[in-house]
């Protein structure tokens, strides 16, 4: 079981090598992940893109733009079909956004021909390790999937249920969070935890235990869940995921994690054929970094399963 | 201006002695606080509750019951009543909730009679002094509304600018936030958010300077804002008072920041005819302790309107 990122590192460098295939690669803050991951040896990268530019920016920053294979399109909706078509025929392992907007890159990824389209519902998973608490949380959705309904929930724990297993987190505790943990009829998002928890109990929902509505502190700290008696619950303060109620609540609770604790984060898009790293300018390198080594823990677990 | 809790005690022993009445006062964790109150020179307590069991409980505690002025009530719903009249009648100060549950508590703050009413909603103010960041955190409503409308919002907003106003915040930075720093015609917070920010353009909002959707970087991070380039707005980093889409999102929040990150915090309910203290078992004693001292620094500055 993994619980860190040095350990999630770790565990890539063991696996067969992985390739991350870059749509529109002339972005020096991607290019630095990417050059950073292929000398930890956490995967090699493809880069698709404007390759005047990529070999530019390239040796601004000290890489040597030999070390790689470069594809050259410079137009970006191009280079994003050219780059999702190598890991849609397994030539990549992952697939990567570079320097194009995030509607052109999703429109790759979801493109019915060369795509990496699965049939079920796209969701954001952003693993976290926090100073302080044992396990690595997975938080979900907070980028992606806007208001999902029970439905989308229920596809958003298969997902993410996925990546934990890949870390081998073989039972996870998923906590569909709440205000309170206690069903509130005033409060749908609490009947809907408690109809997941019923679904999981039912056999429908599997590979996990599902157990809310939960509060934010029943379910990762392990002392409030003692001190307010929870101990009976499934969950006491060992939740592995985090499911919110909508993506304000989840990308609120993402940022104060990442502007006011100590952490390591990474995240990827689940849900796809392949993983997809779908960092965003304002994550820190080793964010990027982290997301590439999580997108290839996820590529072999994928690969042994097919 | 105050930005930490030692500054807020400090300003609190500059102000007139001030007296806190406590409702069912047979609770150890209450009257340890209340004590340490007294001691630290916050505030007086008058003791409303079960005599017998009150002292029993002083006793047990070190502390000498004869240093305060018990009633004795031993019916609940009677001793929240007598508690609430002194702080109606001025007697008091502040009024804080003891071994009732919230609902009987909160019947008697809204008591026709005796009780505390303004005719405004009721909202609940969590501040937060958090490692890194340097102005307090006003976080609203975290706790009581569940699903604010914006003519809720309006309400929770001059219910917390009063508090900011009171720990010398002139002119406060009001955050409404989102999971996005646009508006988005799909997600109606961020429809909101502007709506309030417009209505403080207009003079319907005084007091404060409204600017928002805004993520949770850009609200409390310089760095981050400066990154996203939202410096051409009015909130860049420096945000007193964060507004929150409903209680999910923000009470998620606030158990982030108690259960990962380094803080310092106190909460009052607010819209009330004095400050009252609703603390919630899972608190801390220091957040016992830091919440009576804002609640003496709220009482001050209404003492000074009235």
């Amino acid at each position: 079981m993994i619980t860190s990122f040095d350990e999630l590192i770790s565990h890539v460098k063991e696996c067969g090598k992985k390739t991350v295939s870059v749509a529109v690669a002339e972005d020096g803050a991607v290019l630095e992940a990417v050059h950073a991951a292929r000398e930890q040896g956490i995967a090699d990268a493809i880069l698709v893109g404007d390759e005047e530019k990529i070999r530019a920016i390239a040796k601004g920053l000290n890489i040597d733009p030999d070390e790689y294979r470069i594809i050259n399109e410079p137009d970006h909706t191009q280079a994003a079909r050219t780059a999702v078509k190598l890991t849609h025929d397994g030539v990549a392992d992952m697939y990567m956004k570079g320097l194009l907007d995030t509607k052109g890159f999703l429109k790759s990824v979801l493109d019915k021909e060369v795509g990496l389209r699965t049939g079920k519902p796209l969701s954001h998973v952003a693993v976290f390790e926090v100073e302080g608490i044992r396990q690595l949380l997975f938080l979900t959705d907070v980028a992606f999937m806007t208001y999902p309904t029970l439905e989308d929930k229920v596809h958003i724990i298969e997902n993410t249920v996925a990546v934990c297993h890949a870390c081998g987190i073989e039972n996870p505790k998923v906590a569909p969070l709440a205000a309170v943990e206690v069903v509130n009829p005033k409060m749908p998002v609490t009947v809907e935890a408690a109809e997941l928890t019923r679904m999981n109990e039912e056999g429908k929902i599997t590979g996990c235990v599902v157990d809310g509505p939960l509060s934010l502190d029943i379910a990762i700290d392990p002392e409030a869940a003692a001190h307010k008696g929870a101990t009976g619950r499934k969950i006491a303060g060992d939740a592995d995921v985090l499911l919110f109620p909508d993506i304000h609540a989840g990308n609120l609770v993402y940022k104060c994690l990442v502007h006011t604790a100590k952490v390591e984060n990474g995240c990827i898009l689940t849900g796809t054929k392949v993983p997809v790293i779908l960092t965003s300018r304002s994550d820190s390198f080793q964010t990027k970094v982290n997301s590439i080594a999580l997108a290839a823990v996820v590529a072999e677990a994928m690969k042994d399963q097919n």
